[in-house]
This record gives structure tokens, sequence and C-alpha cells, in this order.
């Protein structure tokens, strides 16, 4: 309950011969992890953990048993300080009294700190200097004063310790007038600026000073980093607050010996310096390992996940329309942040790269609907109503992360639904289903049924997503190979026979008489090839059926975009360049490929396919205006009859939906500001009204575009301690990325001009981009990728150390038939029961339930209801009825459950398991 | 001088209750790294560093102070083994009498061991069994019988153990009989197989027991690690073998516990595995740190290393010849298994690689000494000759690894010399320079010249190194842009307007009346573009001057063979497949992508570029045969005078020839066949007079091919104990591959109706390739990447450490502008000077000493001659005076030197700081 004791910075200065002179040199530094000086290199070395020799801590022991400890001393300069502890020395008799004026004159020496040079310093420095021992400018050299120097005032590495911070200097050196060590260990009453001790201006509180007889240098410097690295653990640094005499300090170091890790000399270099971990274990958790303390722990952090999921909705659910009123209650809080807190750099790469997506989808999707249904929903129609139907989801809904946008399915619907219409008014028809679908919806949001996500476990979620994903593999693929087709290479080109490839044109040999023109008087060789096959002539030649390069030109805009993108993502992890730029480079990587390739198709000048957008707003068919009249074409009884494919509508409407918001709402996203599954239905339903009204497509959330335009929002800290991991902090939840790409698709009519510079394969690549790394992550995916690695190649995934490897296969198997059989549906015409069938995915996994034992799934499939929910009562009863339901409850999590280890292997927070959450999300 | 201990194989078994019964159940093994049975996965967890707490280890230790030690026992079996430590217990009233029996019930249990089950029989479980709990059938379960089971049998993991080996076994449980623990450390006299106790048939030589009061399995599983890891030290194993008493086992611990690591617990999580490092100090170091045992060692290194470098050459060079005398006698035992140690699956591979990268370098050199020489050396020649001297050289020289090869620096001089001798007989001309300089080079060997060679530090050869790369590189990318030119691309083309190109043939207005064919008769309609422009007609037409496809379908088979083979080449790190399989992709990935991409250029069919071999014997030129007569043609002086040009011929072969050979015989590639670099220079002089005669073009040794030959044939150590890293163990030295590599380019001609297949392209990307490889490695190249990264993200080598970075830019800045230098005298008339510029290089490279320090350089550069030259005297002074001279020599070396460490980051061999070596090879 009281306030933490302050960050600890330590600095460890040894005593060097400066010619006749001597100095105190930093030799290292620690804020959580080392930092050595690298003698002749003059330079920091990445922060290390500190390997120590179990000798030196027992000789600090001893040191801390037989020197002098000073427990809040009333210091206000070091001169005093030293003063003190020399007297104190003498005193008990520890010390000469004559060695007083000696060791108090090498105790004061100056401070030399090994600082970062400014770099143009340091460039002007590369010529001068020709021999590396004359004089070194960029180490600071710090008096003994009690302001802070410039040069501390100047050290950029203060960034890196926390504002409260306090100093621990630690000073180790050999003089050859002791005959036997000199050590005082002291706590300052108040934390005090030494002048020029430190590096930084930051005010010490602990000194530790060690100088013994010559030629043990190395084992005193061994020492230093022994207490050193101690006062930088969380623990001892506690101890070394609160002490009140040396035997806590003593038994300080005990208990720290007690949890120390040994590595076997045979079995490791003790030269290594090993790269600091990703996580270590918290100070709490190593306090009070499995003691009742973490159980709660445990509980809060289940609870906090459910209050990120969308906590308590079905516990209020009985209310009509509860859901939905607690959604709305639940968002509206969040309603101004989520407008300020859209405003970032970040933001900017995010909309470009979605709007790109999403231009690409209408464009696409516009062209698909347009060819299925003779052009009654056409590209103009696609970009409308992408644009309105976005921008009012992104507004209102209780997600707006999620990108609305046709989506496959819906596509596959229209297009049966079309050619199912015959002799019916399509656009009427499509109308009332739209209507009673959009009610259906409604009657969902309604009665809640939203509740039903609480069985799309892993297992749904991972078979729907995968399948989306490899739609936009698919599509990308066969939109390349549709070049080849388009624009087919002669590939008997022979570039000496030029001269004998030509197209020529031939005027049909009977003119039609029927047609009004004189095609007698056309000059047939001046015509292209449209016209002349308008005016029914024929090509003859060589030459005639061949495109020249349009197709290898499109496969080199596709492919280097596609791996141009792939490339400048992982730029992020190279060691190039400062990290700021190297996040800007990975962070727009889709940009700067799109850029570069649409230079590379500007440069070559090739007439390759361009991205064609509508430049007025117009509907695409002349013969349908804006507004779809209900009534007056059909007969009375479609009305009514509509609702029956309605309600495969609402199937898939729903399962496309829900699906796509539980991924969007993974725990693993750390979502702060819940999720809205019932508002997300709801405005779903009233758009899809809407757009029935003016004949506009539907419009669903779209599960590849919306985990890259999660992907491309993630926060993570920046570094504090040098070596410390960046954490991932959440994503930027707002809804201005979302509605400027909307805005921005609505008034890309306008952007015309520019977007016409856009060759369709790059947006291909793009596409098969997002394909792509929306299959990573997926740990259905990494599954999959286990059948081609001998077992002891395996990554360390958590589950293998728990589920046998036949069992997962077993389950990816099971995994692998569903999604090969949703992909025959989809492709045959029993597309129309395609929703039915996603629907049948959740029985599978039920079924799954016999055949895998409930602590398999809790591995693979992470989240089992029943067991959840038990564990759910438990806690409730916990709460209750204080620690009594705790130890059964307790081995039910045991060691076995996912909830308790976080090590799976790349623990970024992507594939970490999930635990529960989802469950209680409503 | 005793034979070492035996390795020993160390198992964990603990004590499992089965239902009513009990078991040991394998739980952990050691070899040398821990591997854990992974309780759920029933599967082996990866190799790691065994890390143990303090407390452990302090426990076991007080398990060996207070239990039974029986040393040397005679035990036959394990019954008796047992009955004699209970009985040796209950003697020493550890033990109540009335528990012998329960005690011996307990320890004869059946051993259950996880043994990998065949994959047929794990496919056919994945269906059968239900639940996970039910019949575990693939581990086996021993009887305690005298002979091994089949399943210990059938344990392929023996194959991991070596043969001479014997097992440590240890048992810890808990049972509820017991009020104290139960401790028992037994060595038997004689290594015995004690039945299925062990689940490979190794005899057990020591057996650890410990059994405990129930409630506190935890603490003994980690004892039972903690002696299982003691087991496997090699110290203490020594010590287990030799202890005379327990108290010798106890300072076994107590040194053990001195030595140890220790990591603090708030820097490391306990939980994570730590991978085995990629080496760990020797026993020999580690029994001797900084004695003078270990300086003994480092000077028997550098005399190996010497002998390694074709040592002590210089000494004895006071003789005529006496260089190439020591050379020939030297390399002569080698000669056998020059060819026996060629056949090898590997030579397979470098074979074709090697191969494919001599024909394109001979048709590229060929094609471009054509355009340069007139044709008096054409494509045919450059064969003829390639075959002639390669075979020949890789025949007799003393490095059979060098590839001779047209190089671009003589390639530059023989178009100078052409364009020089007008007036004169170019081929006569030649034939004189080339008998001058084949004569200066015999003078060079017998003069053993070749001395020069210990000023080529790593300066000298990374400066030239790099340089032919980039020539290489630059080459390759000149040659795809050709393609761009050659083949132009019609970027005006609309597909629509097909009908608007073509390219008719145009009859010239005035046919020449010379011309004794009848003009006019011809169809010009059907001519071929070469066939028209032959007799004087011109090409109307908009698609004239353009071929389609070919240039981008040229560009997508040179990235893509370039892409492609370093992806493949990778693949040997990936987790795929087993590592047999990757090491095959990878050793093979140029023949599959050169293999993939032919197959690609056949798919399409278009007539890309493709490799034309001449198909009959004869000079390129009609006017000239296969033998210059030395006289007549040219007026005598130039006979003599032709000696001055041919100095600058000697300058540069020399340069080139010692300094690809200085590369190629570098210390860490490991040769044992000693280098013989006189040997070389002689053979490579005698060839230039052969070739002069027979009017072939001049062979000198190819940086970059010779270092491709010597990546493909690298040898690595089949990794014994699981977690140890494959040492590299040398290079596959001998003369088989070089020999057929040449023999199959004399052959090529009448291979050309199966090499006509493979497009130009797919060779630049070999190129490419081979140019951007040998670029890996160098450290001139990876100080040049420092410019670009920030000091934090720096790799951690060894010369940062050492080194002030400005002083390592400032050297890497100086490599950088001679290099500029070297690449613009190559692009200008002053080429003529080249060769005397690489001399240059090491003049320049003498300069530094006096703007570094010998310390830097040391570090740097790697290689300083005085310096090396004092210690190699010190070593000789030591070798007559004893340890005399020890300290101060020691003292030099310090803690500084470069041969100290070897802990340069990527410790692959390539990278791996060379000590000295190289003016000991002489």
């Amino acid at each position: 309950d009281e306030p933490p004791n302050p960050t600890l910075f330590t600095e460890m200065d040894t005593l060097q011969r400066d010619g006749d002179d001597m100095e105190w040199k930093e030799s290292a530094r620690w804020i959580k992890f080392e930092e050595k000086v690298e003698e002749g290199g003059e330079r920091w070395s990445k922060p290390h953990v500190s390997t120590l020799s179990l000798h030196s801590l027992f000789e600090l022991r001893t040191c801390l048993q037989t020197g002098t400890v000073l427990l809040d001393l009333d210091g206000y300069s070091l001169p005093q300080i030293i003063d003190d502890v020399i007297e104190k020395q003498i005193e008990d008799g520890l010390l000469k009294p004559e060695l007083r004026e000696k060791l108090s004159y090498v105790l004061l020496r100056k401070h030399r700190h090994q600082t970062k040079k400014p770099i143009h310093r340091s460039l002007a420095d590369i010529g001068k200097s020709v021999s590396s021992n004359t004089g070194e400018p960029h180490r600071s050299m710090n008096d003994i004063s009690d302001t802070p120097s410039t040069d501390q005032l100047k050290n950029k590495f203060i960034k890196k310790i926390p504002k409260d911070a306090e100093a621990s200097n630690v000073l180790v050196g050999e003089v050859e007038f002791l005959e036997k060590p000199f050590v005082a260990f002291v706590r300052l009453l108040q934390a005090t600026m030494l002048g020029g001790v430190t590096e930084v201006p930051v005010p010490t509180r602990f000194l530790f000073i060690l100088l013994g007889p010559a030629g043990k240098a190395k084992s005193y410097n061994e020492i230093g980093r022994a207490i050193a690295t101690l006062m930088v653990d969380d623990l001892f640094s506690d101890v070394a607050y609160k002490a009140r005499d040396r035997e806590d300090l003593i038994a300080g170091i005990d208990e720290f010996l007690d949890e120390v890790i040994v590595l076997p000399p045979g079995e490791w270099d003790p030269n290594i310096r090993i790269e600091p971990p990703k996580k270590v274990p918290s100070a709490e958790k190593r306090k009070s390992v499995f003691s009742l303390n973490e159980v709660g722990q445990m509980n809060g952090a289940a609870g906090g996940a459910g209050a990120g999921g969308g906590g308590g909705g079905s516990d209020d659910g009985e209310m009509f329309c509860g859901g939905l009123y607690l959604d709305i209650k639940r968002k509206l809080p969040w309603f101004p942040s989520d407008f300020y807190e859209g405003f970032h750099i970040q933001s900017i790469s995010a909309i470009l790269f979605i709007y790109l997506g999403c231009i690409t989808n209408a464009i696409t999707f516009g062209g698909l609907l347009g060819d299925a249904t003779d052009n009654y929903q056409g590209v103009m129609e696609s970009f409308l109503g992408t644009a309105m139907a976005g921008s009012m989801f992104c507004l209102f809904a209780g997600q707006p992360l999620i990108i609305l946008s046709s989506t496959g399915p819906i596509l596959i619907f229209e297009k049966l639904l079309f050619d199912f219409s015959n002799g019916i008014d399509y656009m009427e028809f499509r109308l009332w289903i739209g209507l009673h679908s959009a009610l259906q919806c409604l009657i969902l949001v309604a009665t809640d049924a939203s509740f039903i996500i609480k069985y799309i476990t892993r297992f749904t979620e991972e078979g729907f997503s995968t399948l989306i994903s490899f739609i936009f593999i698919y599509d990308a693929i066969k939109k390349m190979i549709g070049a080849f087709k388009y624009y087919p290479i002669n590939s008997d080109f022979k570039p000496d026979y030029v001269t004998m490839y030509k197209s020529r044109v031939r005027a049909p040999r009977d003119i039609p008489g029927s047609n009004a023109l004189n095609l007698t008087a056309l000059d047939w060789t001046q015509l292209s090839k449209k016209e002349c096959l308008k005016y029914g002539g024929s090509l003859v030649g060589k030459s005639c059926k061949f495109v020249p390069d349009l197709a290898l030109m499109s496969f080199i805009l596709f492919f280097g975009t596609y791996s141009m993108t792939l490339t400048l993502k992982k730029f992020k992890f190279s060691r190039y360049f400062p990290t700021k730029v190297r996040a800007f480079i990975a962070d727009f990587s889709n940009v700067f490929s799109i850029l570069l390739f649409c230079g590379v198709d500007a440069c070559f000048g090739l007439d390759t396919p361009k991205l064609h957008i509508p430049s007025i707003i117009k509907p695409t068919r002349v013969d349908r205006g804006w507004f779809v009249f209900p009534f007056g074409k059909n007969p009375w009884w479609v009305y009514l009859a509509s609702a029956l494919p309605a309600l495969l509508v609402t199937i898939l409407i729903f399962m496309d939906q829900q699906i796509t918001a539980v991924i969007v709402n993974r725990k693993e996203h750390k979502l702060r500001k819940a999720a809205g599954y019932h508002l997300d239905l709801f405005w779903v339903g009233i758009l899809m009204a809407v757009c029935s009204f003016m004949g506009l497509p539907w419009y669903v959330a779209a599960t590849v575009i919306s985990i890259a335009h999660i992907d491309s929002l993630k926060m993570e800290t920046e570094t504090s301690a040098p070596g410390e991991q960046p954490q991932f902090l959440g994503v930027r939840e707002q809804r201005v990325t979302g509605i400027i790409v909307f805005v921005l698709t609505g008034i890309s009519v306008f952007l015309a001009p520019i977007l016409k510079y856009i060759p369709m394969p790059v947006l291909y690549g793009v596409f098969l981009y997002m394909g792509v790394a929306s299959l990573n992550g997926i740990q259905f995916w990494d599954r999959c990728k286990l059948f081609l690695m001998p077992a002891k190649h395996q990554p360390d995934y958590v589950f293998l150390r728990h589920v046998p490897l036949r069992r997962i296969h077993l389950f990816t198997l099971v995994q692998i038939v569903c999604l090969a059989v949703l992909w025959i549906l989809k492709s045959t015409v029993a597309a129309i029961i395609f929703p039915v069938m996603i629907l049948a995915l959740i029985l599978v996994r039920r079924l799954l339930d016999f055949i895998f034992s409930q602590h398999d799934l809790a591995w693979i499939d992470n989240i089992i209801p029943e067991k959840e929910k038990k564990k759910e009562d438990d806690k409730k009863k916990k709460k209750k009825k204080g620690n009594k339901g705790d130890s059964s409850s307790d081995e039910e999590v045991g060691t076995g459950s996912p909830g308790m280890e976080s090590d799976y292997e790349d623990s970024d927070t992507e594939k970490a398991p999930r635990d529960m959450g989802s469950e209680t999300t409503l």
C-alpha cells in the first residue's frame, strides 16, 4: 500500500591510473540490464543479462558482513559523506587513522564518463586523431561539484531513466597503500546530487565503495558487478530501501541467492553475453509463487478480459434489446475519444493502406457484381455503397475497427439470386429479400442472439478466416493468370522475322446489306481491332491474337508489389537505420511498394490495365435510378416468399459479421473500448435495408481488410530501459481512420485522374499480400506447417508440450477437411447453402468434444465454454465465499491449463494463446 | 597420458504411480545438453542448457555427504546391486531393516522409456485412440532382464551416443513408507548392462538413487537434474571416475560450484529453455585458465596454422627454387588422396555449379575477347583454353581448389594490347609477351618471390576480392540491362490498335549495279530482317524496332534464378523437412533454380537468348591456326620490346593469382593439405607459354569462382550430441571436381544440343548470385554495413569491442576510396597501369601503419607482419629457452590480441578472425 520505491539507476566506476594521477572511470551501468563500456571500442556494449560468478556473490556477502554499513546517513555532498564513512571505519578500528588523507584523496578524484558524442564532433574526429591513444575528447570528465555539469545535462541517456529514479553508485578499485579491503555500503537519508559522480543528473541514494590492496582488480570488479546487479533487482532494492541493519542486507542477498538460476560451466561459455529475455517474471510473481495472491491476480486478469470483451452482456440479456442497450451504454463514453485519439501519424499509413484495399475491393467486386447481375449493380454502385455503408458503420457501430465490404459469399449469393430471378423483377425481388433480412437481423439483435458467438471457438474462427484468406489469395492469383489469357504471348516470335508478323484487317466478304453505313467506303486498313470487329471485318496475320509485353509486365508488377511489401515489412527487424526510420518504412511498406511499382509502370509506359473509376455519379445501367420502388413489378406472393432466401442471407451475414467481429475483438488485441456485437449487427441490418432501397450491394464485415486495419494500428511501448522489449500496448481504437477511408472511397470518383495511374496488377499484389499476411498468426496455419517439420525442428509452441503430436495433427486434419468441403461447396451450385455450412462448422466443433479430451482442446482450441463457465461460476462462488473454493478450482486450472503459461514460442501477442475471454464477451 | 574417460549418457527416471502399481518413467536424458520428456506432449523437448537452482546443488551436496557412496562396486545385475546398496544402508544404520523388502520392490519396478514410435504406427494411432488417456503403445516398457530388449535395440537414439559411451542412471521418486531420504551413489567396477533400465543398450557405470518421503517430488526432481548435469560435465565426470571416496565427490561439486555462471532472478525467467551455445569452453581450457599450459596450447595452435598454410617455406627459401621444391615435396604425399577423396555426392553439386559458372565465364569472356581482338581469340579459343589450362592446373598445381579462368583485368589488358598493336602482327606480338611473361613468372618462382604475399593482409585481399565481386555483379546487371536495349519494348503499343503495328521490307530505291545477284527478282516481302538489311533494303513500320516480351522474360529469368538460388540456399536453416533433405536442397540450390527457370523458359517457348556453344572445333578466325609461329612477321626489336608490356602482365597475373590463392588458403577454410604458392605460379607460367603458342587466352586464378568452389565443398560434422552445433571441418580438398569441370568444359562442344536450352539470362542470374555470395563473409563488407547501423544495433563483432568505431570507419573509408580509384582506373584508358595499382594497394596498407595503431590493425586487419614476426621469433626463442620468455610475450599478446578470442558474433568459420596464419604460409 505504501508508494513503490523509485527505480534505481546504477553506475559502476573503477579507479584508473591516468599517468601520475588517478581518476574514476565509468565501466558499466544498469537500469534493468547491464551495459558495459567496451574498453578498446570506447562504446557501450549491448544491454545484456548480468552473468555473475557465484564466487563474487559470496565475496560480496562477506564484504557486507565485515565492511561499514551506514544506513540513512544525512549527507549533502560527496566529501562530507566520505568523511563520515572514513570516520566510521576508524572508529570501528577497521582503518588506520593515518590513511584517512590518502583514502579521501582517492575517493574524491574526478569521474570520467562514457558519454555519447554528437555526430558532427565524432565525424570531425575521424580525420583528426592519428592514434587512438591521443586525447579522447568525447569522454566527459566531471569534477566533484555540487551542480550538475553541462556534460551531465547534455547526456541524452537521461531519457531512458524514469523521472523519479535515484542513483546507486558503485566505486571499486585497487590502491597500493591498503593492506585489507575498505568496504562501505551507504544509504543516504535523502537522495542527493553528488556532482559529477553519476553520468546523468540523477540524485544518488546508495553508495557502495570497495577499495582493496593491489593485484585483485578483476575480483573487485566482479564484486562491484554483483552489488550493482543486486541493486537493480526489484526485490533486493526493496530490501536495500527498507533495511534496518546489516543483517537485513545479508538476508536480502541470501534471498537473492536462493532464487538465482545456475548455468553449468560445461554447457555454457561465460563470455557469451545473454540477450535480455522478452519477458522477465515480475517482482510480484517472484514474491509469491503459487501463493493465494497469484490466484487472485489471475482472476483479476480474467475479469479484465471480460470487460475488454464487452463483459456482462449475456447476464443482462433477459431484457428486450438488452444487449443493444448495454452496447450503446458501454460505447457512448468512448465516443469523443474515438475521434481525438485518431489523430496520429500512424493513422495516415493505415488510411492509405485500407483505402487502397477498399477501392481495389470495390472495383473488383463491382466488376464481378456487374457481370453477375447484368450491370444492375456495377462499379459505381459498389463505390457509392461502400462509401455510404462503411462510413455510417465506422461512425456509429460498436466496433469501428471493422471494415465493411462486399465479401465473397455475398457475391456468390447475389449471382445465384440473379440467375434465379428469371421472370421476376430482380431489383424489386432483391429489395424485399434485403428488407426481410434486415428485419431478421434486427430480431436477432433484439433477442440478443449474438450469444451464439460463445460457440465460435478458435476452430470456427480460424476455419472461416483461413477460407477468406484463401479466397483472397486465390482471387489475386486468378486475376494475375487472367492477364496471361487476356494478353496472350506470342511464343513463336522470332526477332529476326519481325517482317512476318502483322495483323491486317480483312473486310467481310459479303457486306450485309441491312447496314445503313456504306461499309465499302471505309478505309479498312485504318481501322482498329474493335472497329474492325464492329463492322464485321476479321483480322488476318500472325500477330493478331497476341499482345506483347503486357502479361509479363503485369506479372512483374504483381509479384514485385507483393514481395516488396513483404520485404519492407520485415525491414522493421533489420539492423539498419534508427528504429523510428525502420518503423516508418515498415508501417508504410505497402505505400512505398505501390508507389515504386506505379513508378516502374510509368517508366515503361506500357498500356497495362489501370484502375479506372467512373468519374461521374450515375447508375451503371441507364434503366435504373437511385431508388428502388418496393411495389408494382412482382406478384404479391413474391413479397412474402422472399423471406425464405432472406433467411439464408441473414445466416450468411450474421456468421460473416460475427466471426469477423470475434476475430477483431480477440483478447490478444488488447482492446480497451470493448466490443459491441449487438450494436454492430444492428447497423448491418439498418444499412442492409438502406442499400436495398437504393439498389446498392449489401455490406458486411470483411475479415481480411479488418485484420489489416487492426495490424496497421498496433501500438507498442517506446522502449524504456535498454534491453527491455517493447510491449504490445493495444490497438489505436478510434473511428477516424475508418471514416476517412470511406469518405475517400466516396470521393474517389473525383480522384479518378490520379488513380488512373495505378496499374491493376499492383493492386492484385496488395491483395495477395493481404491474404498471405492474414494467414500469419493463425494457429491453424502454424499447425499445418507442423506436418512438414520433423518433430525435433518444431518450434516450442506451448500446445506441443502438452498435447501429443498425433492429436494435434488429427485436429488439424479435421479443420483441413472442413475447409476443403467449404471450398468445394463455394465453387459448386451448392453455394447457396454455404451460409448454413458455416453454421455447421460450429456443429463440427461441438462434435469434436467427443473425440478430444477437454484437456487437449483447452490447449489447441483454447476456449471451452463448459469448463470456462464452470470456472466462471467458481470465481463467482469464490468471490462470495472467500478463499474456500480455491484449492479445487486451482487444481483444475493446475499446471495443465493454458491460462497459466504464456511462453508460446514467439511471444508476440498475435500468437499468444488467448485464454477464454470470448464467452465472457457477452 | 592415460586414456580419456568414456562419454557418459545420463538418463533420469522418476517413480510414477500407475494405478495400483508403480513404474519408473524416463523423464529426462543428457548426452551433453538436457532433453526433457514433455509430459502431455509425449515427446522429447529440444535439447537445452540445464538451468539448475542453486538450492538443488546444495541439497545434492548434502545428499552425497549423508547418503551411501559405493565406489567400484562389483555388480552384475540390478537386483544384486540394489541388494548391496540396501545392505550397506542398513549396516550404516541409515535404514530400518524392515524396509528392505519394500525398497527393493520399488527399485526393481519396470522402466518405461520415451521412445520414438515408427511413423506408420503413429499414423495408425491417429485414428484409433479416442482419448489421449487410453493405452500409450508407443512408450516402451522394459523389464529388468539381463539381455537388452528389442525396444532398446530398436531405439535409433543409440546413433547419437558415442560407441564407447557408458550410462549413468539417476532414479528419483517419493514413497510413503520412508521417513527420511534414501540416497545412494554407486560406481560399478565394470560398466554393466542392467537390462531395461537405460533406454539404449549402453552399459551402466554410475547409479544415483534418491527416494524420499512423499510431498517433495519437485525438489527430488531438481536434485536428480543436478546430479545428472554434473555427471555429463567433463570435469566432474572425471572426478566421478577417479574419486577414491565421498570427499572427492564433494570436492568435485565444490569445484563445479566455483565455476557456475549465475543469472540474476530479476533479469531472467527460469522457465526459458536456453538454446545450446555454438561453442562451449573445452574441459582443457576450463582446467587451466591462464595457466602456462594454455600458453603452450596457443603456440601449438599457431604452429598448426603454419603447417596448414604451407609452413616453413620462407625459412628454406635461400636455395634456388627452394620454395617450388618444398611445395612439391609437401603436396606429393597427398596426391593419391586428392583423387579418392573426390568421390562424394557433394562433388556432383560442386561440379555442376562450377561447370555452369565456368562455361558462362568462357562464353562471356570469349565473346568479349572476340570483340576486343577482332575474333583472333573468340568463344572457341576461350573454351579450349579454359579446358586445357584448367584441367592441367587442377591436375598438377599446388592448390587444386583454385579455378583458372579468364579474368576481367586480363581482358582489359588484351583489349588495350590489340588496340596498341597497330601495324604489328598481333598474334606474334602477343606470343612474345606471353613468353616473356611466362619467363618472368618462372623467375619469380625460382627466386621465391611469393614471399610478398606476407604483405597481402586482409586489407589488400578484401579490396581485391570486393573489386572482383563488383565486376561480377556489374557485368551481370549490365548484361541484363543490355537485354532491354537489344530487345526494345514498344511502350506505345495499344492492344486495340494491333492492326497499326507492322514492319514491312522496303527495297532500296536504287539497286546497286555492282551486285551480281538480281535483286529485283527478290520477293522483298518474304525476306527476314537480316536478309533485308543484307540486300540493302530497309524496314518500314511501327513495330520494326521493337521485340516483344523477350526483355521482360529475360528479366524474370535473370532475377528469378538469382533470388531462387538465394532462397533455396537459405532453406538449409529453415525448420521444414529433415536436415538431410534441407542440406541437399541447399547444396543443389543453383542446379534447382537453373533447371526451374530453364523449365519456365521452355514453357513460354519464347526466343530468349540461349547458350550457344560452337559445335565443331576450329579457330574462330579462318586465317589463324592452332599454332602461332614465333618469328617472321614482326621486326626483331619487337621480340625484345615485348618484355616491357610483359612486365605489366606479370605483375597482373602474379597479383591476381596470389591474392586469390591467399583467399583460398585462408586459415578459416581449415585446409589440411597445405598451399603451394610457388607451384601454383609455376604452372600459371607454363600454361601461359603454352596458351601463347596456341593463340589461346591467358588464364589466372578466378577469385569469385574459386570461392564458390570452396563454398560448395565445405564439410561439417554430422551432429553428435543433441544440441551440439555441427562444426565446420574443412573443405573437401581434392583434384577430381576441378578436373571434371574442365573436362566437361572441353567436351561442352559436344553437349551443345543439350546446353542450347539454357537461356543466357539464367546464367547471368547465376553470375549475380556468385558475385553477391562472394561478398558475404568479407569483413570489409560487414564494416561497410556498419555505416548504416546505429551503434546500438550493430552486431557484436569482436573488433567493435576493441577498436573505436571512428577508427573502424576511417579504415573502411580508406578501403572504399582505394576501391573507387581502382574501379575508375579499370574503366578508363589508365587501365593499363591497373596491375601496378593493385601492387599499390599493398603500399597503401603499409602507409596505414602510420595512421593506425598496431593494436587497432591487429583487430581490423588481423595480420601484422612485424608483430607476428616478433612473436614468431619469441616462439622460437621459447622453444629453445623453455618457459623463460613466456611472461613477456604473453603480455604482448595479452587480452588485446585477436588470437585469444573467437567470439566474433556469428562464429561460423568464414567470419572468424583469422589469426596470423598468412605469413607463416611461406
